[in-house]
């Protein structure tokens, strides 16, 4: 269960959203708008880059795309090619310096870059690069791509770009911005989400998502592809192969959790996964109810398929808040479940009485789902049976999604049954793996199921783990709101 | 259609939401979450003002509640008692002088109140006042109740408070704060709702709706009745009479727009009344249609209601995003039906090729309907059927919901075959007036459906909509945000 | 020693500053820069109210007149006059609903008032008008001024300004706007100044100061008289009597402190005065010295006149800083006079073997003089002899500015001898009261000196003391910074 | 002309202050209360960074000390050892990312520089960094300290930090701070100033200048040699020789401008050259006068020089405004010289009828000097005559000050006669530069005149100039507040 609660720590996290702008003299207004639509994606951060053909502009901020940009400042960022970028990151991580897109100047001028994903090979490939002199600003693997770039020997631009993007090893999803190109990467195994279309006037638009197309009136075209690298500037489109083509390997959890039900991703709609998971859900774990609700918004598409089939009708049961700021102050006596509470609200008409199917995206800590057991539960239902729109999760992901270490996951520590106990539900059921492998059909081999199914396209190198925790703590940088700890690397 | 659409002027808008508690060490902080409860029916400015036995404190801002109070604001707030107000108004006019509670030092002290509603004795209440020396700090008609308490010769509080209600006419759930009182005040047509409950350590609870009970976990106890006063302080609780009993005029639009779908409002619950309007639709204007959606997320129970009468799929055809703010800037190439884009994304492959029937609450302007209508049309529906939970609105509300005039009323102006057209859908039908009125039984005589009906239970003054108009451009004072424009009441 | 010290106690407090100006397209923009002018009287609020004939509009707010406007802001105070206010208080009762310009609807249209001065009867005032129903929103006693207004029965206009006025005790200079006029009134003691003058385009200023005449290019014409109401409106000017002329009663304290050197308050020179008292200090109180320095800005002028006559050159001994902002946060480990070491700083060549004189306006309860003689010492001073710019004051001021309880005063508990060892300085002389009598001439009798001589001209009513006091605890209401305290005035 | 005037262009601006201490468990508190001592060497950007021993904490932000930092801020920057700096940069400049101190993780840990002085061969040291493959974040010269840093292949740090330093040309007084050290180096001219004291519990501190050793009470020891490195850790105190010793060439500017008259700058007292110098102007350049004045605050200390040599009073003829703040809206009908009147009001009492001297302390471009020669001669002066109390500039800086370039200073265009009659003087005088020189004695030589005599200590690079200027328009990064502008160093 996740997305609604983006403050508590019982939820997934997605990096990041991108977006690129080539051919339109309002790019950073569509950059805006674009990011906008992916604001899902990540709302701590939000930056555009534009560039005038001959000098570059950049402003990033702190805070959702509607806080960090305006009517002034979209107006400083002329040009009309831009890259933009979306961030999710917890509190401490949230330092404007870690904000992307991250812009350098360099021997042969300027390139700004936006990223989502996860480097596997980052911490070997900073310290190699901080062997031979670089210095870093950031704790953030995005930014081993520039200096990759500067100390190619290799010419012309785009040369250096495929030197760099080969040293990477894990799961990107890359915008890069000169002063005159506009360039789109997506790794070998297409892990993250890339999609390119053009306006009417001729614009290309590059987005992690269709709905941020559709918003600005973008036509799709196709998928990036894995590997691929598509340049623009003003003598037109190529593309290049970053390569030998591996197999797709995509993110099986944007279909389950991070993409907006009215995306199509990797070829498919959301909303059809997640109804059709639902309707599997129904099938091979039905129970006798009364009622079918969801854990709003991410549970809903799947709740209305498990309804379809199961022939019981869908009710929402549970209310959620549009107005949940940062942080609520909550009463010395306290109240039980706070959190939970102050953004779900249970419609006892509906529950009383009743025996409810509530369908949720995905368990991580167990938590939550505990929580809106009893809310249910206090609101007069007579059983509770949870549904759950995904397998189990017994691992954690190295290719973009900030998920807590398998010791935290419920799923690793318990089995289904202990589960059940734990969140005090009547029944539990997850999805089972080979039932969304099925339902992915020949496709199952082309998607990467590993927080599933242990199987990891991509191992993660030594001391990964601890990079990607430790240089979080690491993470450093002058912010003008909060101290950033950060501890050397090595030592003299 | 109405509610996600706050800042268009094609939407009803409520004019507050009140609370009120009584003998709890933590007033301030539980009237806090009680108005972030509310926080629906006004997002404009919040207040609460709280009482020690001795002295009194407030704070008052413009903005959300989770905005205008910090952990130290609410820290200064000590004493355990409180009232609170959520306000819904245009820009111009949150001017904070006009942010509720007000409070006012007079010959006995100090005395705060909140106010759902609207005077329709403003105006002349007001003159009167003013013929005999009173100023005016705000354009608020419930400024006068704080005249008129003042200006009462009676004696003690309770009946000064009596004789100042006495007078008012129209739509009050007021709750008001003294240094060692709490009162509630319902007007005797109860048009505006008001209820009380009880926390487990003893502490009085009144609020404008029953979810703000649940919150902070006070349990429902009864509405507090049309005409009845209910007084609570040291020596325990007592009601008494304002007046004769009139028959209750309860606001069917709580019903159909604005209360959550958890409350339980007028003795009846929200969820269960959408739901059976939505039923009714589909037996009276059924239509052939492959799938059933909602204008989220006020149309979403009454549609779920059509989708289960009429036996076809309940789908998420419109997704709303989270995350609108105040102001979006759109580019110079303007962007067909931007505002509603930015709100409301269609999801294509719930609608391509399909007959669609889609709900909303109701239709005001219906310039917003003929949006939505081609928003799902060019996302490939077949046919758009709309289908309006509520019967045409033919006439502006008196009694504390800020409509436009009957002229701009598209039911006013157009048959509903006119309006069909005028928003473009394939077929449109209204929830009409008898079936509201058999749904609710004998209790139909205990609401007022003015609005619709045009059968008004009290009339407005003379001038009162000039008032109601012209006040609100009058509306006066400093602010530290805005100007506000002000005119002369009368001259000399 | 004042002023620059306005965040700590031992300082006075002036209460305000006023300004009016009608006939100019552009009043609310001049408005701001005669405020700006006049932002030494106040810095806690500011305020502007304008009319453009038909209509008014006001924006306040807490802090310096450069932080509570903008260009957008004065855009919004359309029309061609206005009033404007800065006010001097402390953080607790600078509330936003204690900003003036007050603005009231009543009667016969609109009316806004600005304030300087103190009314010794409010509390009598406001008791009569609550007695006949009156509500206070603020705890200033500027609001009685409007409610008089209201309440009287005469027509027109200016004849119920006039009775309200006559109902006045105290000291005020006062503004006040309506639709059509802008009237400028100052008590017949004339305690507090308010000059006029005209601008090339014929636009008539009022201002507590000539500096702000000057800042505007309006040329000064005259004082307002002592107890004339000045009118102006689209017919032209007019002045009338307030009541039969009493002997002017001009605080003195406006040109030994409040004031800067470049007005000319009450038809004297303030620069002028100042250098006369140094001198007349070197005369009556010399001393062998080395250097003649002044405590910053306040003491300047009198240093100089000080330094010439007694033939010692003037050197700049102390360097105020111009960063010292709300708080500075001081280490555990104590700094010692951290509090003036952050404002002040001694410059040991300056000082170093010297035998120093410092002049200083004024002293209140002495704490700020004793750090300034230990930071000369410590720079390596010889000797300190510390001259003092006024009489020692012994007795509060009711006339409108803020000074302590006599009991806090150094002069009352302590003779000069035993202030002189309570700072700690070598020699310790004042002004003496005759010499400043004889400075003034026969003017002498025209000002008033109550601090220094306790000859109040008109005395506080019973209970004022409590009033001034206690109101000021009182202080309620809203506003969206700080909770306010306020207390019943009285009880059922 | 100077210093008051920071927001127009007619004006010097220093660029930095920096300070560095350890061995204080305050060291963050203590490194702000002494950057708030050095405000007036940049008002545009704070920062500090702390270590712990073990790690490294930092927060920047643009602004002034006070608005940057808080309890809550400074709390978090724990550790006993801490650097910081404030900057001087023009608005487009001021983008967060280039405020210091500068922190980089490399190969060895983390490293933080803070920067007072300008590097003449930035853009050869940049441009072969670049060739190596470094990526820039910022437009400051400050950067290549760190790159050269990490790509020095020497052992221990103070080796790679002297190697650093050796490839530097130009002015630098430099502050770092690693995990376990503090250190200070001065370029071998010494061009720009930096002391170091001891607190009583033994804590060292580095300051741009001895105010803000005083503040803290930390007692001076000495000036940084020029060509050292003061090296403190743990182990104690050490001291190197950055190269063979060259003459010193310390900046005059300091002594004539930029440090405040408390300070004791290159081992002479500030204080005491300003008044030599208006004694030299008053015994070079007499002129027949009834009263000597000063452009506040940086002519005052000059103008006493003068005024005590000429045997004719100083008076306070001009006084400074305390409150303008950033930027004020001037009405549309035009106040001439509307910003100097802002800012300065001269005393008519003063001025009227007499032949007046004002000391300036410099004179950039000439236009604010003409506006005040008009500002005093509309006063009533009846001659006015001007002094400035340091040699014509006729040359740009290249060692850290901002001035712009030779073709606007009016003196480089215009004789000193010319000079006259631009600014409208009766007649105008500057400080000889030999007398300058005489001044200064046998240490003349080891000051730095070549803004005066363009005997430049060390030529600026081929393209330094442009680097200087387009560098400023290069200027790039996110920021949270404005777009920056940066343009291609090179190209592909």
């Amino acid at each position: 269960m996740a997305g609604w609660m983006e403050h508590e720590a019982d939820s997934w996290r997605e990096e990041c959203g991108v977006v690129g702008i080539f051919g339109d003299d309002e790019a950073s207004k569509l950059c805006y708008l674009a990011l906008h639509a992916l604001q899902h994606r990540g709302q701590e951060g939000a930056g555009i880059v534009t560039s005038d053909g001959g000098s570059m502009r950049a402003i990033t901020g702190v805070g959702l795309v509607s806080e960090v940009f305006n009517q002034e400042k979209l107006g400083k960022l002329i040009g009309s090619s831009a890259i933009g970028h979306v961030r999710y990151a917890t509190a401490g991580e949230s330092a404007l310096r870690n904000v992307q897109p991250f812009v350098a100047g360099y021997r042969f001028g300027s390139v700004a870059v936006a990223h989502n994903g996860n480097l596997v090979n980052y911490k070997e490939l900073r310290a190699r690069l901080e062997e031979s002199g670089s210095i870093f600003n950031t704790s953030s693997d995005t930014e081993v791509v520039l200096h990759l770039i500067a100390t190619s020997k290799a010419r012309p631009f785009i040369s250096r770009l495929v030197y760099a993007c080969e040293q990477l090893e894990g799961a990107y999803s890359l915008v890069f911005l000169t002063e005159d190109k506009l360039v789109a990467v997506r790794d070998p195994y297409g892990f993250r989400p890339l999609v390119m279309g053009w306006r009417k006037n001729g614009a290309l638009v590059f987005a992690s998502e269709t709905c941020a197309l559709d918003l600005i009136e973008a036509e799709f075209e196709r998928e990036v592809n894995p590997g691929e690298v598509v340049v623009m500037d003003k003598d037109g489109i190529s593309s290049l192969c970053l390569m030998h083509r591996q197999e797709r390997k995509a993110c099986i959890f944007e279909h389950i959790y991070f993409a907006l039900p009215n995306s199509v991703v990797f070829g498919r709609s959301v909303y059809e996964s997640r109804y059709r998971i639902g309707q599997i859900l129904a099938e091979e774990s039905p129970v006798d109810c009364d009622v079918v609700i969801a854990v709003p918004d991410s549970g809903m598409v799947a709740a209305l398929g498990y309804a379809d089939k199961a022939g019981v009708p869908f009710q929402q049961g549970l209310i959620r808040s549009h107005y949940v700021g940062r942080t609520f102050i909550e009463p010395h006596q306290k109240i039980r479940d706070f959190g939970v509470k102050l953004k779900l609200a249970p419609v006892h008409n509906v529950l009383k009485g009743k025996r409810v199917v509530v369908v949720d995206d995905s368990i991580v800590r167990g938590t939550t789902s505990s929580k809106i057991v009893r809310l249910i539960k206090e609101a007069g239902a007579k059983e509770v049976h949870m549904r759950i729109a995904s397998p189990p999760i017994t691992g954690s992901c190295y290719y973009g999604v900030d998920t807590p270490c398998k010791e935290e996951l419920i799923s690793y520590r318990l089995s289904v049954e202990e589960s059940r106990k734990f969140i005090g539900a009547d029944s539990l059921a997850f999805l089972p793996l080979d039932s969304l492998r099925s339902m992915l059909g020949e496709e199952a081999p082309t998607f990467c199921d590993a927080c599933f199914s242990g199987q990891y396209p991509i191992l993660p190198r030594a001391g990964f783990y601890e990079q990607s925790k430790s240089t979080q703590a690491e993470t450093f940088l002058p912010d003008n709101g909060s101290a950033i700890k950060y501890k050397p690397v090595g030592a003299v």
